[in-house]
């Protein structure tokens, strides 16, 4: 197959004052730059375009490889591309960094045109709400008026929630996979010893670190603790066993032995490589905010008024976003009488199963996004 | 009820070259100093002694008070006692602090005769059998032939574990709680991660940080990553669910917002005060050593000596320790042909359910220690 070449774009927005958003927390921000990319062709009614939103540490690279020498491409890239599920030879797919991030849309590593020195921790608290309101303004930016679907795995499936919701005349299907309505108090907890390890990383300083020696051990910290709540009791059963790591015995010394710390400390230290600490910090407290129920009253209440036809999927084995959660979102769109459809995929991989599980969630997405399919 | 009143005793060993024990790395340890505490009277049989076991974060204070305005009792209060299941009318209880621990008996903060200095980094790596031996030198210096029982919860299970396996003869009957014959490469991860961020405090300098400042923030760090993995989702959801900590409203600021994150700041506080880093180092990597189905060749080999009279308790929420582990003890035991009861007990309050759920496993232990009760 040939390789699938694509380009960020960046949106700068915010040079006039209608362009500056009003976050959730009542503060108006801007100017704002949105990193994305687009693969497939926008047709003529400008109604083929999906969304694709990406979870904590992702960004608009969702497929394709920018140059050919890349080693790897975007990192949905089994989902993405011409006969793939989000076929690019009939949709269009937009994929793009959210507010706060690391990937070339305004986060705290940008440039705060008042003190024309990165915002740092001068970057305002976000939400998921607040990336949606980003994501609009390009979508607007497109001339598009309605999204054939938006669709997002974990973080992503909680900007589709938050798309449905505010804008549901502009949504025609959703995807929301390994995600939840809220973050439950153990996505907080796990959430908030990551943050604490960045923050107490005496390079940390108050989040002023640009230029400077930059936090890596808290990051990689936080990293490590998040790798675990992606993978399960039985995937790291069946990945890592208790193997010894280029040993044959036990060191008897304070060092790695096994394997699975090995794997971690790849992931800490590759990780450190491509994200900002201060990202880290905004996005997991945007998650951390994310409460459906909690806003609306119900979670009922919250879905009253969405138009959008719905598929959610969940993983046996999840345990950050456990079933139970799609179960409730999906409860809730029944009462409201929406149409909705709900699989459970039967997985060892645990939460990263949304990115790993391709061809059982490949098969479901292909389907419904042809049940929907205008002939276009 | 009247209140128990204990006393924390110290054995110390190693004055001649007889007690100096041979670690399981190979390397020649002593002197030793073992800090334990009696409950109850040893009859004149001395076949009434139950050696209770502790975890990670235990020591010798099982139960009772060492004085009267002593705010917290022991760790164990509700099951060790006059009437209680581990009855101290009947039983002579022992707890002793384990080797490599921080509470009495020889650790890293202890003296190296050598140098006479801490020992810090120059303490030896030591394994569960390890610790096990170092109680046999104060059960023989007791002058006990036969434990009546040896208890033990979560690393206490495998100590029990170690007893029936190395000293067979010597164990009438073990319980074995919330715990397994090896850690699991998820136990590793956490381990390691709370490790790595001990050891990446700059405080911790080669761990040679005693008289000076101690390596705090990373001690937190790990205890938090430790307590989230001793709950589950459902007791976080009961005890915590998304409830917001002294404020009504969120604050829009990166500091803790939810009640959740004040008890992992608390929890993280307060053992920084009673618990040393390096005792966390050892101990830890003492659990991610055990294996006995790697050691023995299965676990079936290694449990084929046992005669202790066996009880596994496991807890449907504890998924550090899942009830599938405590199972594979159970079926190597009965393949094994040896006296074994099982008992999962229903519980929402993951591992941490063995301290908690005290009258469903306070019956389950009287009816199991009653079972073998000679009359004496």
């Amino acid at each position: 197959m040939e390789q699938l070449i694509v380009e960020k774009q960046i949106l700068e927005l915010g040079l006039d004052k209608n362009q500056v958003i009003v976050l959730d927390s009542g503060k108006s921000f801007g100017p704002i730059s949105i990193a994305y990319e687009i693969i497939g062709t926008l047709n003529e009614k400008k109604d083929n375009a999906i969304l694709i939103c990406h979870a904590l540490s992702g960004d608009s690279h969702v497929a394709g490889k920018y140059a050919l020498e890349d080693k790897k491409p975007g990192w949905w890239d089994v989902m993405v591309g011409p006969g793939k599920p989000f076929d690019t030879d009939t949709y269009c797919i937009i994929c793009s960094n959210t507010l706060g991030g690391c990937r070339g849309t305004t986060g705290p590593a940008s440039i705060n045109p008042v003190t024309e020195k990165p915002y740092a921790l001068d970057f305002p608290v976000i939400t998921i709400n607040d990336m949606v309101k980003v994501q609009k303004l390009l979508i607007d930016h497109l001339g598009i008026q309605q999204l054939y679907c938006v669709a997002g795995g974990s973080m992503g499936g909680m900007q589709a929630l938050a798309w449905i919701i505010n804008f549901p005349s502009m949504v025609r299907s959703a995807a929301i996979i390994a995600s939840a309505a809220y973050t439950s108090s153990l996505g907080i907890a796990f959430d908030k010893v990551g943050r604490n390890a960045i923050m107490s990383d005496p390079n940390f300083g108050s989040g002023d670190y640009y230029g400077r020696t930059l936090p890596r051990h808290g990051l990689a910290i936080a990293r490590m603790i998040g790798h675990i709540t992606y993978l399960s009791d039985e995937s790291m059963r069946k990945k890592f066993s208790r193997s010894l790591q280029d040993k044959d015995e036990l060191s008897f010394e304070l060092s790695d032995d096994f394997a699975v710390e090995s794997y971690l400390e790849y992931q800490g230290g590759s990780f450190v490589q491509r994200f900002d600490a201060n990202s880290y910090l905004y996005v997991t407290k945007a998650m951390d905010y994310f409460d459906l129920p909690g806003k609306y009253g119900s979670l009922e209440k919250a879905l009253k008024d969405v138009t959008a036809r719905m598929l959610v999927v969940s993983f046996t084995s999840d345990w950050l976003f456990p079933t139970y959660q799609s179960v409730e979102i999906v409860k809730a769109l029944m009462k409201n009488r929406k149409d909705v459809s709900f699989c459970e995929i039967q997985s060892s991989a645990g939460h990263d199963a949304f990115l790993l599980e391709f061809e059982k969630l490949g098969r479901i997405l292909q389907s419904f996004l042809g049940n929907g399919r205008t002939g276009s």
